[in-house]
């Protein structure tokens, strides 16, 4: 762009470090503030610069990027900073909600300010294994592209600031949901003898011809029509109540499957049974009651 | 193997049919029996033996595969069956636990007895979308895989008759857990606005990313020893906590993520927080109470 980028990084936890770390072996000027000095030796001795307040790391950094503990941190020092932020492009990596990632552009204003999610541990920061998720408006995200592809594989997700957190969440919701039903079905074999590594390449191929229905299934939520065309969720009951008996009748953890045929119960109870399995949308764009207490 | 082979589809549901027929297309000497005859109409049509009793059907076939409604129907058809299945191979593709694919073994001898899990629907039998899971001893299967072949790619998983089951049950329960976390993704992005579509290619690389890290999983689970290498349960709690939040504020349905975050946090409890996600096996390993009791 012809002008030289500079980056002040606020917050030196586990991750702010590695911000901070990728973008100095990159050449960037870098200023970085953290509550507790001493976090800033490492970074300070590879050529950071270390300031003693938030405003002085705001004025130094063109780019300023604020990863700290949580929203209400963000809010408290992003507060006296004010107009400091004019012309600046603040990018925000604070793990927070959507509604609390949309929040802080009243403070920073719409335009200069990309709300992120990282996709990776600290130690992937700069390597080919870390992803950033950005959301914000595309121009800003698109005339610092090269200061964020610092930090991994930049993704713009759209302009609204929540999209970040809503996107990294449903990701890594998805990652839990892969290992938890990998985790019960290794410990149903385990029950009869059977090793996990043995049950991998079967699992994989399972998880694979899910993934392979998804585009499907998602054509029908756009829709807002379910047709059953392969199996409906009726018959998916049927099947899950089989996983309920087996868990029970070899002697481990039954929670899984009942907790998934609940939901397939409750989508039949409410009319959906001859239907496709992609109608469970209806029912997880449900809001539930308060925790502990089932929605009908 | 020098001797023609006959078989014997016993049961004549969607799936028995959907079997028959691609027996009789492969070019099998077909005998088939219904409780309701009407239903063989079509596979008389094309070539198959329609006879009035089971004892007949078994007497006919070389391979008897039998698939009907549940287990306890197969016990009451092949009670007064008794020698009858001597010399002959049984494939029990019925669903049902791995408890009760073991119990028939009592009844068609170990040797002659084959028990199946049939990954596919109806209009998949004979394609290359169809795959069968197989277990009893090894030799049957061999002996016996040309045959077998033609419903589908034929897998066998080893000498225990549970197993077919086992590995079925794990393998649905990780698609489901797929489609579920797919799902109330997207009704988190959708409350946002977004559509689903746009969500598959981000889904679907978390889903590889997660897929990816089984074979390491695994590996722990084998070994008995869960070293939080990367995340461990307690900061994998942390981020559940905000797609529970995230659920919430966003107005879409939260059992999902705090169902996911309820394992952990009792996983925590137990003093699991400092181990990896792989240490989750452990409380999967545990069994549950009766429905609706959490265990501590």
């Amino acid at each position: 762009m012809g002008v030289e980028k500079s980056v002040a990084v606020v917050g030196l936890g586990s991750m702010g470090r590695a911000l901070a770390g990728a973008f100095v072996r990159a050449g960037f000027p870098t200023t970085v503030w953290n509550r507790t000095p001493g976090k800033a030796a490492r970074l300070v001795a590879e050529g950071a610069v270390r300031v003693d307040s938030v405003e002085e790391a705001v004025a130094a950094g063109s780019v300023v990027v604020v990863c700290v503990a949580d929203h209400d941190v963000v809010r408290g020092l992003l507060r006296p900073v004010g107009g400091g932020l004019d012309g600046k492009l603040l990018v925000n990596l604070t793990s927070a909600t959507s509604v609390e990632m949309r929040e802080v552009a009243g403070v920073a204003g719409v335009d200069g300010y990309l709300a992120g999610a990282i996709m990776g541990m600290p130690q992937d920061i700069g390597t080919a294994g870390s992803s950033v998720l950005y959301s914000g408006p595309r121009s800003a995200f698109e005339a610092h592209e090269e200061v964020l592809r610092v930090l991994g594989e930049p993704v713009h997700l759209g302009a609204d600031h929540g999209l970040s957190s809503l996107y990294a969440g449903a990701g890594v919701s998805l990652m839990w949901s892969v290992l938890n039903g990998f985790l019960h079905g290794a410990a149903l074999l385990g029950a009869a003898g059977a090793g996990a590594s043995a049950f991998v390449p079967f699992a994989r191929r399972s998880i694979a011809t899910a993934a392979g229905w998804l585009a499907g299934y998602a054509d029908q939520v756009d829709e807002g029509a379910y047709p059953g065309v392969d199996a409906t969720i009726a018959s998916h009951l049927t099947a899950m109540e089989y996983l309920v008996r087996e868990s029970e009748a070899s002697g481990v953890n039954a929670e899984l499957p009942r907790f998934i045929a609940g939901l397939a119960e409750r989508a039949v109870a409410g009319g959906r049974g001859g239907d496709g399995y992609a109608a469970m949308i209806e029912l997880f764009r449900t809001p539930s009651g308060p925790p502990g207490r089932a929605t009908g």
